[in-house]
């Protein structure tokens, strides 16, 4: 079956190549999607629309624009994958997981055994939690297996 | 009308009294609802189904428990504050903002300047940023302003 | 039965408070409900979250405060009337238009014979035009009719 | 990925050219789609279904003909772009943009600074705002980047 | 529990009176609405917005009037009695079950036995076919028994 | 555009032969699809999972196993023609015609003047009344024309 | 706040009674629903719509009148128990507590440990898992403490 | 027409080869789908996720691992089959109707006829019931036939 994965969360290491090279080298047709996982890019993405001298309207607008294609991506896909790595605040990833659980969609949280405990609102709406980029792709390879 | 706010978020400052308290010296008729806010009787909401030796468990369990309360209040509810602190992680916060951005809930965030930047997916969807429990008041009487 | 109308647009002459009369005269008990119709207050429904220094955002931090109200009452109202006076652009009462009709909520349109052509989208999503405010009297007069 | 941009609004200038000649020109395949967009022909898309002696129903049978079109467009659209310009009253616009917000569908609206305030409401429930077709081309330049 | 049960479809016997005596005969406290039954009220019901020349157009108006009703009081209901009896077309009867279909409301079809075939789609959809007024009381009164 | 058109209602003349022809001359790309159209066919759908003695119960399986296919259909499509003839009850045209209204899925209706007033609460929630095959395929055009 | 509970399945003991006096003990005001829990009444509930001599049918006819009050029950509630005891199928507990899902109803099932693995499908969509109706009790006396 | 199938419960029987090979013979695309229906595979969906001690919790992990591949194959199907054999539980099967049933889903149970008096709400929700492959078959052809 034709399936898609939107991989949400944490930009700073390797996950997404990891679990797309995985699910690959498997053999499985699946599509994966994202948001712009460039950090600058990702910042100026309303810049285009005017300057702004306040920060707070400038990373609004760059949020607006970045919805457009993660609110439309994340409702298209099959499954979600939601990484929260060790810094940063990662509210986004939250934001993700709640919205995916409000409309019901299935999503698999991928983060290390120390953050269990705040993150566990977040794991209990989620259908798995894995703990590395392999078990995701063991996961899907899973799902997918006619 | 009758209006039920919904008061999401952190739980070690006194910001829902606050808020609570400015309304209701206005003399408006809001119900305010919020999750289980003792932080350890919400940890072990699921004790008395039986104790687990698996900290993930324990956890899971008690996030369900607490979940059959807070996603019905939010469900129920006309609008929602989301607060952030300057402590913790606050993921649940973010959790419940995603939750009601899917359902088209009108929410408000409650949080300083400082961490406007790691926020901004979450105000993007807000209806309103308020860095003051007084703001919110005032949002909150105008709104329902006769 | 409890009935709840929503009365959007114009906010220019007195057609809410005819119709409020009208038909309390008759002795039915609705529920009328509206945005802030104070203008000045209305443009000013964000102030209180801090002064901008442009007019979008201004604009763009009370329409948000105000969409608390308007998007709650809309969806909680049982019939939506949509008044069209003869000034101003009313992009607003056309907006709440096309809202209703998403949300299969019915309303009935309310403005004079000249403005038909431009109206004929909202119209033909309407459940009826009435061109004066004892005639949407006459209509909730017919629909609340035991 | 596979996307759908409806054309809403006004049809006096060549705003919708310069958009998909624009999103052409950068190499994306993108779906474009609108309203019938001569208006005369948009006015007499009922005719044919039997001649009116009142305006208000010839009107109201080309509208609803033409609803059969819009909305179904505008539910399979992943984005809509929603064009004020400076004549006319273009309600149809500001209906669209509202049907857009009731479900959850993103939209941009594209309009010049002179109009902000009159349309505050439909830009507050905007992902964005441009005032040149060329910044909608780099919105949706960026929203499609892989 | 608060119990409210639409009555759609004829106007030419007394069953409305029937059921609804029975029920308060069995002492439960039911809301029973209907349609306006007054045939001659209910083909004038927009008259008061303004006269047509057009038989088809008197009719809309009037159709799409009572249709304000209509829909608000279905999608309100528990339960949707539909009534078809031996004479006329009936065919807004009809429309109202297959409303209540797609709504997932659940229907009851009350008709004599010789017209169980050319109601046979909409009996299917029904969760019960009864051929008397008492049959339905009996219903009732079994699914309101505490 | 990719569009489906489903056929509704009266089998006993050659209504949806007339439109397919007609579209297809045009040169559009159209699916048309619609219940079974063979009417011992039809009546028999159920036969084959057990003979049943009362007329009531063949009906209502047989009804059931053809619903399989026509909801299916109809919530699958982008319009609806819903035919009424001069002849039978046809009640599984108005059905199908109140399931349409409730979905919010656009239904024309193709009906003879003389049964106006018995149609006019299913002509109220259509987006166009035709009064022969031809003028459906004029629609059709003329919603498809790019 | 008000608070519906519906208690589906097992109605050969008193595990409905024990959750009722328990909440009640405790002070709380909690609306409890269920099917008619009198087995016999329940499969009779459709004989007054007319004799059946297949089983089949008679079966039909009393579940879809059942269906008329369970639906609505369960729509209507807040939360769901489903009891699954030791004897008997018990499929339409089963088929409630996949019902609940669907609709993202939160849920708790209520069975004993050794019937874990066949009930892993449903407890899984469950948001908790009790094993006596004491825990049940608590449950409830958590999720509505102030 | 594109048409899916999605083949739920017993596990132990070659049913659904009887099913696919007959539709295939019949000359019909239809794409069908079902759950891991390896027993041990299945069991052991969720143990790449790291050991459990506790059989529940086990049981839990892989339930859900599964309901990642379940849920999305019926929501995307357009008709299930729920097949309840002579042995074992098979409340999973049960679940898959009550959650076809909240989705408004079409199935068809295909189970003998000593178990209808326990499946009676079950079948009152499904659209047909079978009591052998091959009436599953003939229904899918029938369903199918231009």
């Amino acid at each position: 079956m034709a399936f898609t994965v939107y991989l949400s969360g944490e930009i700073h290491t390797d996950w997404r190549d990891q679990i797309i090279e995985g699910v690959k080298q498997a053999g499985f047709d699946v599509c994966f999607t994202s948001a712009v996982t460039n950090h600058d890019a990702s910042d100026a993405a309303g810049d285009h629309l005017g300057e702004e001298s306040e920060n707070f309207w400038r990373d609004h607008k760059s949020a607006k624009v970045n919805a457009i294609r993660t609110k439309t991506l994340i409702e298209k896909s099959d499954l979600v994958i939601v990484r929260f790595g060790d810094k940063y605040k990662q509210w986004n990833a939250a934001f993700d997981a709640g919205y995916c659980a409000a409309l019901g969609k299935p999503f698999i949280t991928l983060h290390a055994e120390d953050i269990v405990h705040p993150l566990k609102e977040v794991d209990a709406a989620a259908l798995a939690w894995a703990t590395t980029p392999d078990q995701v792709v063991e996961t899907i390879k899973y799902v997918l297996n006619a």
